[in-house]
């Protein structure tokens, strides 16, 4: 199923894809075509065609697609049939928040513990789960079967963490910390989410209102 | 200095530009070449220069730019001289740490406001901000001068606020909630910062480790 030519920035459509076909789906709809999933998504039927012909082009076109059989492959495609086992860095505001939004609104993730290097925090539980000392991130990645590190962490903190955060193993960073974490490993696979540039490119775009409108 | 021809993607790139040449000025570096840019954002030496072309081109390239003068043009592109005043919609956890970003981590925004439609939390305070009824925010809006909404609500709530928010007259959405807002103004700009399709796109990433690292 899976196609290595699929980019980053097909990947990244697939989710919202996802979202979309998860919506006709609960609104009884049967099929859909390329031209009505490209006007959702804002981009054109021959960009919707190249990007599931990444995946094996999940059906017949003429007929349209079925919103069943769409669901389906896409739903396997993002999530794999084992877990992903998920440890969160950082028992901070931020990451708080995000342990809440993993433990609650998300699926095929399973956050199995929290760390930090405050010792005021270790000891502590954070919705339900056991802050351990961040020194015991190594063997506890080791000893479990750990996919994912999820980095809510400041920066200073980040450049110590990045070597350890190799010798853990992990697959993958969920990194909301400004650091490029990719820089140590270029194997390890990362997806930013950077608030501050985020709402700088925001303040850019509101303050250059009249001359950079798409 | 604003070049109407500045791209989404090239505007994107700015924030990540502004914090590697903060970094290279803190570290006490005067100047700084394409190339060397062009390494630490894994682009191309052609890339930045076609990046600062957009905005007047930052000076001479022949002997490397000044990391001063980028600062500051970058600076000031990115926080335009007015301050942004924003108003937060809903008070939830989400909601709670996005206004502690904005209020802690952040320059150039002005969070005046904090807006809900849960009775039991409307009149309280989230850090120091009084919680206002989310039924009085377009009056708000129109009585004071507020350029951005941050959207920290549940997508149920987004359908029905969708339509608000135009009359708002507000001329951004901050977005965490999954609703496209432009869908009913194409004029709103916009910036989306989709939790879920970033942790899906990771998962898929993950779980196709093999084939499709790029």
């Amino acid at each position: 199923m899976s196609n290595p030519k699929a980019s980053l920035p097909v990947i990244r459509r697939l989710p919202r894809y996802f979202r979309y076909i998860s919506e006709l789906k609960s609104a009884g709809k049967t099929r859909v075509s390329s031209s009505q999933l490209a006007a959702i998504m804002g981009s054109t039927p021959s960009q919707v065609r190249q990007d599931f012909n990444c995946f094996g082009g999940f059906g017949q076109q003429g007929i349209g697609y079925s919103v069943e059989l769409l669901h389906d492959e896409i739903h396997s495609l993002l999530f794999p049939n084992a877990s992903i086992n998920a440890v969160l860095v950082g028992a901070g505001s931020l990451g708080a928040t995000i342990a809440n939004f993993v433990l609650t609104d998300t699926e095929g993730v399973n956050l199995t513990a929290i760390f930090d290097n405050n010792i005021n925090l270790v000891g502590k539980t954070l919705h339900n789960i056991r802050i351990l000392n961040a020194d015991d991130i190594v063997e506890y990645c080791h000893s479990n079967k750990v996919d994912l590190i999820i980095a809510c962490i400041p920066k200073s903190a980040a450049e110590k963490f990045a070597p350890v955060l190799v010798e853990t193993g992990v697959k993958g960073v969920w990194n909301f910390t400004h650091y490029d974490f990719s820089i140590y490993d270029k194997s390890l696979v990362v997806e930013n989410v950077h608030l501050r540039d985020s709402l700088m490119a925001l303040s850019y775009r509101i303050g250059h209102i009249d001359g950079d409108q798409e």
